[in-house]
């Protein structure tokens, strides 16, 4: 299910419509989407969450939402993410229906070894490489020895993200990743379907089942 | 229970501890607060939210939450706020639970009239004057005759909200509204306790029941 996995950035779809690009970067391959609303009203969030996880929906692809459990909990979302400054895990576990995904991201060894005790679905393993996406400069990358690193440690699912492309992502899966998530590789590719379609080919190929059921 | 209602904003505080002005607030006559944060990481919100229920729990004063559901359900807050830009409410219905206090802004009629079909505690009239609070400046304020026309529509508790200080008070009280919603009135008084005692004395005595149990 975390082969590949879009977080949505609606500033780097080029002006196009965000479900557009979603549509068409499901339609290439993408396997589950995060949307992703920074200083974003209320409304408008969970509106443009509504209208996602319909379009999702008939494509049998799980929607999950960035840090808001209540937009999460209003848009009848699959899932939820949460950061390191978002709603701590232990409260989230609280007002969570159990049957929703919840994802976390780690961004150092100490918040991995915390999150082992938490029931998290998959761990974000963020940023892997630099990436312009995020602005905070602060934040010192996995890179692939980290990221080995993390998978000889942790028992939970690794979507690794940030500054990931076609280019780096076989290297990624070897080094332990369950999935790849990207944001501007497809957000912000001429063609999404395309762009989808070959990074999910470079991860089943990589993982050594292209063509099986996964 | 809406006599006087706090709306915090950290950055009027005057840098001061929020949670130090709520106390005095509080002890002064305060009868409700409403936590509004603006571009808060959630973590440092819910950890706001726990704090602030702790103190307010202490005094048996109820805590309202701005905007995010999911606040107010970690936190345990007795409350919800929202504004027109904010959860639509018929979704809050939907994942709120029903003993949880709902209050909802209105800026002009039609909504008033809207909201005659929601189950709503009380109606936030915003803004009543013109206020330095808000930096929007396209909100047409609902002045005294605007206040006493909604009392006419509508069934709901009327709590009015900007510009209100301890010249105005005795009129919004007497054009119709339940009770006073302030914030910097009292988080930047030199004293906050003294300030919320003031403003309480003047809904008491013009509601005509001070001295009385409300």
């Amino acid at each position: 299910m975390y082969d590949l996995y879009l977080v949505t950035d609606i500033n780097a779809c080029l002006g196009r419509q965000l479900e557009d690009v979603v549509r068409l970067a499901v339609e290439g391959g993408v396997t589950i989407v995060q949307l992703r609303e920074k200083d974003t009203d209320t409304k408008v969030f969970v509106e443009r969450a509504i209208s996602l996880k319909k379009i999702l929906t008939s494509y049998h692809i799980p929607l999950i939402i960035n840090d808001r459990i209540d937009i999460a909990l209003a848009a009848k979302a699959d899932g939820i993410h949460v950061g390191q400054s978002d709603m701590p895990f232990a409260l989230l576990m609280k007002i969570m229906p159990k049957s929703m995904i919840k994802g976390l991201s780690v961004e150092t060894i100490e918040q991995a070894v915390n999150a082992e005790n938490y029931k998290v679905d998959y761990l974000g393993v963020s940023p892997v490489f630099h990436t312009p996406t995020k602005t905070s400069f602060d934040e010192k990358p996995w890179g692939l020895e980290g990221l080995k690193k993390l998978r000889a440690l942790t028992k939970h699912k690794l979507v690794a993200i940030g500054g990931i492309n076609k280019d780096n992502a076989a290297d990624v899966i070897n080094a332990g990743a369950d999935g790849l998530a990207v944001v501007s590789a497809i957000c912000s590719a001429d063609h999404p379907g395309e762009a989808a379609a070959e990074l999910l080919k470079i991860v089943k190929n990589t993982k050594g089942n292209y063509g099986q059921i996964s």
